[in-house]
């Protein structure tokens, strides 16, 4: 700040017109944003309790704010300013202090977890928590599992997951550590045999765990009998330090969680006791002898994988519907260039092309809210089942889980970008928190299987699907999700002008379309490169890559509005018109419902024009679609997403925690400025 | 690392078997990159010169490398390790010595030049050369320039340019700055009326700026003349701290840049001389009357624009091809799944759906490289002709620079993105350089005109032509580049087949087709939006905006192409067969073709047939391609990218640099663990 000053009033009395002037034309942004909900057509509130999963959860999201406004970790002023050292240190201080509140009884288990969740801080507990107490009681028998739960809940070991190597990623069997049974002794050697064998990207693993669940390749008695799961204790208790023939370390700055001390591992013929195999399904015994897990074992994995994707396809709803709230409430109060000289500068959001790529977005991710839900609900469905059973289900789910992890998280990654690029030149300051939703994001295209992987997936079961249809069956007898492949459907659409496409079933129908007819061609793609044969592997499956890819995501953003249309029938009382934007969007995209052959080049203007429409009748309501989101302030933390419009005062507020603005001169200046500048005259 | 330690024979025999047949399967990325190179078809070094741009060029890199790695600064070992402070003196630091050192005479311009490229640490100086010394040179009298220009030249003086405001940006006439002039002192009174006025991101303003080019609305007699450029001081030389009534600091962190001092500076009755005014073209007396620019000036300053486009056209090239360098050579020795049990893993660049989507990624650098040298010179042209008095190519060559500006930057922001995620995990490191690379890239479809903006000033272009040949404009009265829309071409292609589709006239009227068809589209839902009329601003051309952008989009891969065959078939000798590669990609990418009715459901598969075989022969060259920019490691400093492809190595070595490895146990040992986990026993 500058030091305040006189200024005399004969220069006060020369600029206060013009001042004057300036000021009556200037824009109120908390104005703009308080006539922006003034006129929506629905009242938010409502919607938000649903979005955030009832009242309950409502409630209890208030009350982690409350709470964490009223601890020093939970202040987010300098969230953005910290060194990395800094923001690992806080982040796991933060996430220490809630366990511990938790476990001393201060808060309830629910409220420690929305208590993470509101404070966004990502850091060295993460995996202990997600991967290294869930591995344990998933593949643990009762005896470890009694004897690490405990010390894993009071925070005495803290864990994380240790697969991936240097040179390996998902593909379990490349994985070179090794776990050599020694009978003599009933233990392990652990070894690194190669630098790409190197332990590498695990969470928390660099400077936080103690313990590791290792994934290495069980070699007894000569034989390999593939990948394991250990647990294994890598640093010692007292002093933190790697144990004899343990290196670990961090792996370095990040895309986005600076707070992670994502890390590396590796080993020097390292013993751990027999034990230390988790054994409730594949067993050693003291002379060497393996017992494999019981085949339905791999159905049990199986589900807690669509377990995990259901989460990352609702986590999607739920990064992008942030990035919408953000990029639409300053849409609404940025003013950007007069249409005409003398006139008002117009708000951002009245520009058609930021309308028109915004309110499809803010559909967009209302249906993958939907989605995720729906895929939650299926897997209960399927878990149920299993107990009674019955695995009919589990390939259609394995294929709709893995298709729609790659399609909603492409959809959530490249929306958040292109909401960031809506808000102009801000959108790159880190104080609109834009940024860093990206970079927090961008790895679920990559993580918990690579999104191509994963819409092969999801064509490998198309590609039966349809073999299945030429082969007499008839779609009754598909799963529900591919009988698409097996109804007739008309050739040709008959939809008539933009108000035919606003009907959700002409809307369904179309990706129908698109999606069989996309299957089909990679059908015949799959069948040229293999002398007319089928093949689910190998050069002609690999060859027709591109082609099964474009079909499966077709087959996603069918699936995904399907599920759209349906649940928002179930609550249209909530007034979500923007049902039919979010579908018009998903059809204009694919130039493929042309080459389909299904519309002609009338249907397809109509269609534009359609989607033009829309975007114009839900305009009014684009704030308030935000506020049915129901983010609060603390959690977006965001200077351009604020709730009261007030953005350019939250930038200048927000600005001030720069450490550059430590001093008036800056950090330069006794190293670098003054010797350079320092001897010249005090003014020019 | 872990301490040496011994271990006991038994143990070693033990384990040696195991890792001798995991370190035979093992993969060595060294002699996959040599394979690579070794099954080339052409000698890239002949084409590294080329993109260098000459013999002399390439050797000025190749200096400047060495002369880098001899100075402290010259150090890359930790630079994505820096804290924000860190980088910022760094980078000041770094930029003034070698100013320096070319003061000094001990370097040419030219080494200083090639030195900053190679460096890469934009920094504190940039706006200083960058946009304070050219606004002087172009709007400062001669005794202004004789006055700055030395200061300028000996670093005495650092400068910025001062033009967005918070609540304003690319809007000059929106800009609420004052600078009201005061004839009783011969003075200007500098002030910020209003919250929004506060001047926001110039680089170098925060903490390193002495002086700004101050962009403020010149106010006289009671009389706004709109904004106009006076060059003021805002520090006090021998201490550094701002001036009385001056209020300046650094903005926070931002997406990339944080070497960059992005700066805010309000102002509170500050006065400044009359003088201060850059008084070349507007000038105002003692008295206060004001003489405004000669109006040929408007023209002199497009010119400018022209330049800063092309050299960001150019840019993009560079940056494109330092992407697909990185990623390419990564994909070509990373090894990703066994496509069958007990067979080698594959390199990720033989995954179809990899190779398809970086090939053509490499062939669209070059040709974002030759389009930045096309526009290069016409900008030349366009100089001489107006020297001669001629203007006549100012309304293609703004459309065109404006247009191509925008779908150059776009194509390179996301092509960075893509390469980065064909790198999976290790992508997501900073190590690997592509996430600076996006974060440093990205902000070129904001500044310098937004690139919705900016494909609007091309579609207006390209509306006016259509209207021209409604109005009976024959071809050859159009402009060059606008010729197509005047051309009657084939109503539907005569392509047979995917060998149709390599042909590059094929491929040119193809593209043809669609600028033409949706620029014509554009122009129907513009004229159906106002009655019948054109409209070149207002609601009807905000509500076409969306189609006229398509337009724009369309025509500017039609121009990009068209100028990539001219220049391959110039540099065929160069063995540059990705040209086809990159037009089967833009073709492809619109499924406008379709829409067009040019094209048939089968013609549209031989596209994609075409594509994929054609990315399959160019296949063998992908390493030798990158290598043909003539990039030096130091430059690209990535551990995925290395020319010698030993990328784990690379991963392991830099990560030590990592500030959370200065100690074993870590920042968060004394802080928060030690009082959770250090009570406990050794070993559990």
């Amino acid at each position: 700040m500058a030091p305040s000053r006189t200024v005399d009033e004969r220069t006060k009395a020369l600029v206060a017109p013009v001042s004057a002037a300036v000021q009556s034309a200037c824009a109120d942004p908390k104005q703009d944003a308080a006539n922006e909900r003034s006129q929506a057509s629905f009242n938010p509130e409502e919607l938000a309790v649903l979005m955030q999963g009832g009242q309950s959860k409502a409630d209890l999201n208030k009350r982690a704010v409350e709470l964490l406004q009223e601890l020093p970790f939970g202040d987010k002023t300098r969230r953005y300013m910290l060194t990395r050292p800094e923001e690992y240190v806080g982040g796991l201080e933060a996430g220490v202090a809630i366990w511990n509140m938790r476990n001393a009884g201060k808060i309830s288990h629910g409220e420690a977890m929305a208590m993470r969740r509101q404070l966004n801080w990502p850091g060295g507990l993460e995996l202990h928590l997600g991967m290294f107490i869930p591995s344990i009681l998933a593949h643990g028998t009762d005896e470890q599992q009694a004897y690490w739960m405990p010390k894993c809940e009071r925070l005495e070991v803290i864990g994380t997951y240790a697969q991936t190597e240097l040179g390996h990623g998902t593909f379990l069997r490349g994985l070179e550590t090794v776990a050599v049974f020694d009978p003599d002794t009933d233990e392990f050697v652990v070894h690194s045999p190669t630098l790409t064998a190197t332990k590498w990207w695990p969470g928390g693993l660099g400077k936080t765990a103690t313990h590791v669940i290792l994934m290495a390749r069980l070699v007894s008695r000569g034989r390999d009998y593939g990948v394991h799961s250990f647990v294994m204790q890598i640093r010692d208790l007292p002093t933190h330090r790697p144990l004899p023939g343990v290196t670990v370390g961090d792996i370095g700055p990040k895309l986005g969680y600076q707070g992670v001390d994502n890390g590396y591992l590796s080993f020097d013929h390292v013993r751990i006791p027999r034990s230390a195999l988790l054994s409730r399904w594949s067993k050693l015994d003291a002379a060497g002898n393996y017992t494999p897990p019981p085949p339905a074992n791999a159905k049990a994995s199986y589900a807690t994988m669509v377990f995990v994707r259901a989460d990352i396809v609702k986590n999607a709803g739920d990064f992008l519907s942030r990035a919408v709230t953000i990029a639409t409430r300053y849409a609404a109060v940025r003013r950007q260039t007069a249409p005409a000289a003398g006139a008002r500068e117009l708000q951002v959001l009245d520009y058609d092309n930021v309308s028109q790529t915004l309110l499809p977005l803010v559909a967009r991710a209302y249906a993958l809210s939907f989605m995720g839900r729906e895929l939650f609900g299926m897997y209960s469905r399927y878990v149920r089942d299993r107990e009674r059973g019955v695995f009919g289900d589990l390939p259609e789910l394995h294929a709709l889980s893995s298709g729609l992890k790659a399609a909603c998280t492409e959809q959530t990654a490249n929306g958040i970008e292109t909401c960031r690029r809506t808000c102009g030149g801000h959108g790159y300051s880190q104080l609109s928190g834009l940024p860093n939703l990206f970079a927090y994001y961008v790895q679920n295209v990559t993580w918990e299987g690579e999104n191509s992987v994963m819409y092969l997936q999801a064509a490998r079961f198309l590609i039966k699907a349809a073999l299945a249809v030429r082969g007499g069956k008839l779609p009754e007898e598909l799963a529900p999700s591919a009988r698409f492949l097996g109804a007739r459907g008309d050739a040709v659409s008959g939809v008539r002008g933009a108000r035919g496409w606003a009907d959700p079933a002409a809307q369904v129908e179309g990706l129908a379309h698109v999606a069989r007819h996309l299957t089909l061609q990679a059908l015949r793609v799959l069948l040229a490169a293999n002398g007319g044969q089928p093949a689910f592997e190998g050069a002609a499956w690999n060859g027709s890559s591109v082609d099964l890819i474009r079909a499966a995501r077709a087959f996603c953003m069918l699936e995904l509005h399907r599920t759209f249309v349906a649940a928002v029938e179930e609550c249209a009382a909530q007034g979500l018109s923007a049902a039919t934007a979010d579908a018009l969007r998903a059809l204009e995209a694919n130039g493929d419902l042309l080459e389909s052959g299904f519309i002609t080049q009338e249907q397809a203007a109509a269609l534009r024009d359609a989607k033009r429409q829309l975007v114009r009748e839900v305009r009014p309501d684009a704030v308030a679609y935000t506020d049915g989101f129901g983010y609060d302030d603390y959690l977006l933390n965001s200077a351009l997403g604020r709730k009261d419009g007030d953005v350019y005062r939250a930038l200048l507020d927000m600005a001030q925690a720069s450490p550059l603005n430590d001093s008036e001169e800056g950090p330069a200046w006794d190293a670098v400025l003054k010797a350079q500048l320092g001897s010249t005259k005090a003014k020019l």
